[in-house]
């Protein structure tokens, strides 16, 4: 690993070890985990965890987690064992290949899988070589899918962020073997079109699809200034490190 | 046919025959007009046309449009027949089934394709049989989707509506057959989670999906009083007849 910094999250309560330059992770991270329904003593999985930052993010909302991370690069698997140690939540971190996992990662079976995977597809340019696994798409959308999937209990729940763009390759990939899809948009400023999805599904389950009204990250119509013009909610989230899973909740 | 009766649209500009119980359209067919960007001189074909509403709003809109409507009920098309001739809009309407197009609408291609497709899977019971084929899926989403490719010209654009709970189901069917597609959730109230999305793709485009800002159709929080409570935007597509199709133009 080249050179790291440290960078605060949810406010500054989790204190993250990151690559100075290249990959790093940010507000897609916290918002996946802040949409993860686990619950105390539930098996939580991230896929390509990279340093950590998702599951740390819901250890610390969530205690009493079993959380294991898999990353393909040591150098980001060992930065996610540090940020566990230096932040006092236990993160299992395995080092592998999600389209051949470890032996030890296929014993086991997990109420949820969460993954945030890279949003670039590969033959884009990746300016730094160092980043290129983390951010280009390597191995292909449907291939985390396949892997979360099969890592989950009957009933269990993958839960994913992804580019709006993709929401296509989300439902083709998971047609048939999950249900009870909920897509949550998420718009930099309200009447912007999505920039990305939030999306949770429960393996085998058939129930029908619900589209959710967006997520709006920014106040105002446009960026007027540097600095903070976060929504309410999107502060809830990314400051207080506060869930938004009731947003994921049926309506009866 | 049993009963009819006169239903006023867009403001009282188009006056429409319909059953008196049963099947009637509403403001998804005059949804689904205003979301199609057909320009005059080009060809639309409406997949299951019932009495009209959608294709003779469009034509209001678009004055020298070439417009047909395929629908597999002689006493709709019937209908259909007389709406356009009493709104002096030019409509032609082909009795058959879509599933098995005649072979004169099978001579033709188009420049845009729309259709409204029945909400309701067979099976739900359906408490006036008249209203069976129009109300329930007795013909497969994925079938109307193919009839509506088949029948588009190389680069003509699809533009449907449906309940929101399909989304996977029209994203799956038109997998690799369509590109460029954009997402309009329709939602009755802000907040509230889509009830219909509208729907436009490009046959043969290979660019990405959009997932545009909802349209929200009443303003306030809940249904406080009976009568008038539309958006302002609502009511300009509902009442005044305008277009919706600038919220799926790109934004560059």
């Amino acid at each position: 690993m080249t050179e790291t910094r440290e960078d605060g999250f949810l406010g500054g309560r989790l204190q993250i070890t990151q690559p100075a330059r290249g990959y790093r992770s940010g507000a897609d991270a916290v918002m996946l985990a802040a949409a993860c329904p686990a619950q105390a003593g539930q098996r939580v999985l991230e896929l390509g965890c990279g340093a950590g930052v998702a599951s740390l993010c819901l250890g610390w909302r969530v205690p009493g987690l079993h959380l294991v991370g898999l990353e393909q690069q040591e150098d980001f698997a060992e930065l996610a064992r540090g940020n566990g140690a230096r932040n006092g939540i236990a993160l299992r971190v395995m080092t592998g290949d999600l389209s051949r996992p470890p032996a030890e990662l296929k014993a086991l079976s997990f109420d949820h899988v969460i993954a945030n995977p890279p949003y670039f597809l590969s033959g884009t340019p990746a300016p730094l070589a160092g980043r290129a696994a983390a951010r280009q798409e390597v191995t292909p959308l449907s291939v985390w899918l396949d892997a979360g999937l099969r890592r989950l209990r009957p009933g269990g729940i993958l839960t994913l962020i992804q580019r709006a763009d993709r929401l296509d390759d989300l439902l083709v990939g998971l047609r048939g073997r999950a249900g009870a899809i909920a897509v949550l948009p998420i718009a930099a400023r309200a009447g912007r079109q999505a920039g990305r999805v939030l999306l949770t599904a429960q393996k085998g389950a058939r129930s029908p699809l619900r589209l959710l009204a967006p997520f709006v990250m920014h106040a105002g119509a446009a960026h007027e200034r540097d600095g903070e013009d976060l929504t309410e909610v999107a502060r809830a989230v990314l400051r207080d490190g506060q869930p938004i899973t009731r947003l994921f909740a049926k309506v009866s």
